[in-house]
């Protein structure tokens, strides 16, 4: 057969043993944080209907989709773009089988045929968490809570949680005199604050037709962004009288209190009214956490509450609170910032067992097998050509920390040689003792 | 937005909670073996360019393959249809990423359009620990031992391994006269053995015209299923003079040596002259794991030495042996033989935290995150209408074993009573003692 090139698909990845440990463990701890807080997994086939997808993420998105059939299939397929609507679908087939409230976690890759450039990818893994049929605040602050918890067991020191709410960015357009058609033009004006600056935002919004004075009222509110349930009341006294305004308010603080009796620390929680994210579904509460230092790292959580979401394929929708952990970010970050354990290598294999001639092969298989058995990672080395040097090579490239020998004198007497390669430490052991003189070393 | 109807791909499954917390104890235990071996995990997309895939499976399961595209795209991708194809493009991109041997193992899914029908699905979970870059039968026999190891581990008592190899086939055809264009022929025969009997297959080999005499001395070889060196002696025997039947004999005395000398118990291993294994790009050692109590359960291991697959996209290739697990059978057999620890009930939440009234509320999520700091998976109530009698049975449905209660009464007096749900043993504790009095209610 013709060797043909191997390629992979544009934007996708492989990924090595040291980076699937790595990536492996950045899972391992959010999951059993999520499991802490009584969050319980669930599982959904990558392929989805494509009418479950269509209709749902805007028209330029949708273009992003991957489309997928067989040859002579009639079932049109799609892969899912986000874990969001596959959830909607799924809490509407099974809502007899699943106990409210709904606390989910699900950790799973997704497709999307954007441009690839450096850090986005067209599979890449999303990681969210939602409490579905919670409407109190309650459920905001509990989701809140396992962001800081989750960044915090990964290490992460520096980071702010910045909360808004929908209903006060609705607030601030009607007090400012906004008209319902132009809202979004308003919000999208305002999400590129940090980009264009308050000029820049002062700028757009004059250019779409709002009033001076409006346009000066909104940017006073704007800037607000503080901790704390004193200055909401003074965002509260200047919004007067703007129902949706108010509402938010009560729900902003009902969310501040929560925390603060669950013992968040308040550094890490600012309130940001010019906070918006993309908007799109939400409906209350929005949240977006940001690693500040060294530097402004950028966004790596981000979520909401979006109470509509889950009607698309029930009657009724369900009130439903969560976010996504921007987990690849994260797991770039985790390299950069230096905050994966020392001991988490990034490899496998702890001991290597040579082997002397094709006589004792067997011989260095069994002693495998009798560490394997006491739990210590092995690996026999399978070519008594080679030499013991090049064999001690091999186990230095594999990551190994000791090396063990059992030639012919080792084996007449009943003992193993082992050799600690940091130091060059030597210890002869009887078998029986083998797995302890291992642990000594590896501790040691 | 009109409700669409949610639906399911067929053939493709939502899992449950509890069904992924089991499919995952499956997945744990098994990494778990994996890497006591030394084996490495890898990552590689779920969508592959289609030239990587076609041409590699035959025109039938071709026509199985899901093909992808976003709409515009310029690439012809698909979903993976194996890990093997997979790997072997994968060890040509990085090879000098590697260090070979290369031991690793891939869990994930892969996709066939197959006819959905009972316990067969669309997506579904391959689970494949290979070798590649060891001709010794060392390698086969350590994939053999890392079989043996992780089913005893899951739990599975009565198994057996067969053995065969590629060349004693080869051989037995040679030696029956078969000419060489009618040799895969006798191997699909000889593979419906347990299907039509031995007679069924004498008769069709008689139908493609092999001679009498030829069939009835391949008919006493095709009997032998026996584990040890000395019946393979008297095979080696009868087969004098037939090359590659004597290598095959050859490499099957040394994976049973090194087999036995690694502490294999030997009545989990028969020599299965037999068994074909679909044969395709086998080229030496073949092995199957049948379950075989309470009856014949089928097949949940397969595998063999694929000497030549791995230079499909490379010059050279590298000598590879390795199996799969049959992982989405194991998980069916798992429940079916009841060999789930009983501690795995499939529920996340241990304790509940009830709710008294709104004023509450932030001093109960308090308690919950108290208890999660202790390591408690803890789920906070956050609907302080209902009655503590409907939460406790909300607690009983999620399976928590203990319910907490901390009313104005006990805040007043910096406790907080406990529940065990089982014998409705109450403890009052203070916050302090709070996770060592649930830890002892679970325990107890």
């Amino acid at each position: 057969m013709p060797t043909i090139n191997a390629r992979l698909p544009k934007g996708m990845r492989d990924f090595l043993p040291a980076e699937v440990i790595k990536r492996q463990y950045v899972i391992d701890v959010i999951t059993d944080i999520f499991q802490t807080f009584g969050f319980e997994p669930i599982y959904t086939p990558v392929l989805e209907m494509r009418e479950t997808l269509m209709g749902k993420y805007g028209a330029d998105a949708e273009k992003l989709i991957f489309h997928a059939q067989h040859p002579g299939g009639k079932e049109a397929l799609a892969l899912r773009y986000d874990l969001t609507v596959p959830l909607a679908r799924y809490t509407a087939m099974h809502e007899h089988d699943l106990t409210f409230p709904f606390r989910r976690y699900h950790i799973a890759p997704v497709w999307r045929a954007e441009r690839p450039q450096k850090g986005r990818y067209r599979e890449f893994f999303q990681c969210d968490v939602d409490i579905v049929g919670v409407a109190s605040m309650a459920a905001d602050a509990e989701i809140v809570s396992v962001l800081v918890t989750a960044l915090q067991r990964l290490g992460f020191a520096d980071f702010t949680v910045h909360l808004n709410n929908r209903k006060i960015l609705t607030g601030i357009g009607l007090y400012a005199g906004v008209p319902q058609t132009q809202l979004s033009e308003l919000y999208r004006s305002i999400d590129k604050l940090d980009k264009i600056g308050l000029a820049g935002v002062e700028r757009e919004l004059a250019a779409v037709g709002l009033a001076a004075d409006a346009i000066e009222r909104m940017m006073a509110l704007l800037q607000w962004r503080e901790g704390g349930v004193e200055t909401l009341g003074q965002v509260r006294e200047q919004l007067a009288g703007v129902v949706p305004a108010q509402e938010g308010i009560t729900e902003l603080e009902q969310m501040l209190e929560h925390l603060a009796a669950m013992g968040i620390p308040m550094e890490h929680i600012t309130v940001d009214l010019a906070m918006v994210r993309g908007l799109g579904y939400y409906t209350g509460p929005i949240y977006e956490t940001i690693i500040t230092k060294p530097e402004n790292l950028g966004s790596v959580t981000g979520g909401g509450r979006y109470d509509q979401l889950l009607g698309l394929f029930r009657r009724e929708s369900l009130p439903t609170t969560g976010s996504s952990f921007g987990i690849e970010r994260i797991i770039g970050l985790m390299e950069r910032l230096n905050l994966y354990p020392p001991e988490l290598s990034g490899t496998v294999v702890q001991v290597l067992v040579t082997v002397f001639h094709a006589g004792t092969q067997s011989a260095s298989l069994a002693l495998a097998n009798e560490l394997r058995a006491g739990g210590v990672r092995t690996e026999a080395y399978m070519n008594p050509k080679r030499s013991l040097g090049k064999q001690i090579q091999y186990a230095d490239r594999k990551g190994a920390q000791v090396v063990a020998f059992l030639g012919d004198d080792e084996l007449a007497a009943g003992v193993v040689k082992f050799k600690r390669l940091s130091d060059g430490h030597e210890v002869v052991s009887s078998r029986a003792d083998a797995v302890q003189t291992v642990r000594a070393l590896l501790g040691g």
